[in-house]
């Protein structure tokens, strides 16, 4: 379900590392030759380049990369290149530092990233940050944003297949008995949404549709100033379907008068490898025109090209 | 700092393996030869042993020792038998099913590993369980309880020897504070504790000792009858100075009537290859006897000779 598109025959990495050295050289930087290889490696592929880079130059090709690009584009070159454990500690040690709408960061890594990429986001923010992912998660919140992220990002969900529908039944009970006395910030809404797995909780919010009427995250639509019900709402949307969440997030930053750069480049650069083919059939459908004409109508110049390279429009 | 002896030039597993086939065997088990081999084995060797007698045999070797033995010698040498990872995720499951005195292995689990020995236990309850260890402990445990023993199981603490002075201080005052207050369940104190380092906690134990005229430990001793109050106590002692906590609760469980075995037989399991050295030198400076004295005069038999080779007594 990537969208990466990588040539069948790959380049040894020294070759792209000696390319890309030379993309940075002389008057003015070659962008499209940076594009043309890195947005057409995987995870693994580009970090043989970064070390095939290091060994050849003795130089960082991330620092090289910032010094070298601007703007949008640079950022969403930088956190591709990263690692997928780096770039998510990335994000969530930039999202501590920044104002409140950035819990959705927080809450989007926590609740769509594998058990095992969430725990290798956790090593590499010790690796980089000599802290603790979840000590700045909680030192940087307070109050019920706190109780809902810091399980959320601590959590190690177990991934198998096995459900108790005994359990999913009891506590599709419990949600709906605390959602109907619009207690959002119960603890036992977090403990379920926060420990359970993702097959159990796909039981439990189906019986809690077939037993109660309705989806539960239309009933979580009331209130829309209340922030916090929105960041719920939304960690339950991330759970269950994770595709809808992401097109939601790229239709709002596009729409937006200006486009949301910073919402457009964390999706594409994070999804990408992971489920963008998804995300794009999803946006099609919901929004009657594809991922790829949206962005190329919103975006312009190298940005748009290294975006639409990674959502795979046009070859390798 | 382990107390196990393991000899100068240790058998090839399989020959272990074909031993303890041997003790087995016949009309009853040969407790000494069992003894002899296990007790002397670390935790690599151990799990080469399983998988050469599996191999040899077709059989589990844990099996084989769950229905040749009984009682405490039985618990003794199975929770051994055991890798770390396993052991604990099989406490911290036992403990869920218990009363709430077993809220104390969870901590004692949560608090006195490293970070990796705590995930791994995490990801052997998945293995093992089919579920995730906090899935467990917050679905059986309730109220403050709950509040501080799923981050505390949850936690994955940074490691490394920086600390920040400045955010000691500040933390050593806000813990002085709510525990002037009596706000023993402040989600500031939880937050403290279960997220920072454990060089940091030692900067910011300091800082409340200097500052504040008291050692944290001593603050926290009023209202003896508040078992929340008591675990919170505990995570502290347990994160500041590990081998007092396991000397507090060796020297509780020998001196009780009857002895404790449970408490007994697990901090010997736990710490014989971590920091029983430690823990004896504190035993000993604190109760004027030796643990191997201690110990020898309060058990017998097998279980006996079993806890001794543990804690090092005598030659591999």
């Amino acid at each position: 379900m990537s969208s990466l598109k990588v040539p069948a025959s790959v380049p040894d990495p020294y070759e792209d590392a000696e390319q890309l050295k030379k993309a940075f050289k002389g008057w003015g930087t070659n962008e499209d030759l940076i594009i043309q290889i890195l947005a057409h490696r995987n995870a693994a592929q580009r970090k043989l380049i970064r070390d095939s880079y290091a060994a050849a130059y003795g130089e960082d090709l991330l620092k090289d990369l910032d010094s070298e690009l601007t703007s949008d584009f640079q950022r969403v070159v930088l956190l591709w290149t990263l690692s997928p454990a780096e770039r998510d500690a990335y994000l969530v040690n930039e999202a501590t530092k920044r104002l409140t709408a950035s819990n959705w960061v927080i809450m989007e890594t926590a609740c769509t990233r594998s058990s095992d990429d969430l725990f290798k986001a956790r090593q590499a923010y010790h690796a980089r940050y000599k802290k603790s992912l979840e000590e700045d998660v909680a030192y940087h919140t307070s109050g019920d944003f706190r109780k809902l992220l810091v399980p959320l990002i601590t959590a190690f969900r177990y991934e198998g297949d096995e459900v108790n529908m005994t359990l999913a039944r009891k506590e599709a009970n419990i949600l709906h008995e605390k959602i109907s006395d619009k207690a959002y910030n119960d603890e036992e809404i977090i403990r379920i949404i926060s420990t359970r797995s993702k097959a159990q909780l796909s039981a439990t919010f189906n019986h809690y549709n077939d037993h109660h009427g309705h989806e539960i995250i239309k009933d979580l639509e009331a209130d829309d100033g209340d922030e916090y019900l929105k960041l719920l709402r939304a960690a339950i949307e991330c759970l269950k379907t994770p595709e809808k969440y992401f097109e939601k997030v790229l239709r709002l930053a596009i729409k937006k008068l200006g486009t949301d750069e910073w919402d457009l480049t964390r999706v594409v650069a994070t999804r990408a490898e992971v489920d963008m083919e998804r995300i794009k059939e999803e946006y099609h459908r919901r929004n009657s025109v594809t991922l790829d004409r949206a962005i190329a109508a919103d975006t312009s110049g190298d940005y748009e090209k290294m975006l639409l390279a990674l959502i795979g429009h046009g070859d390798a």
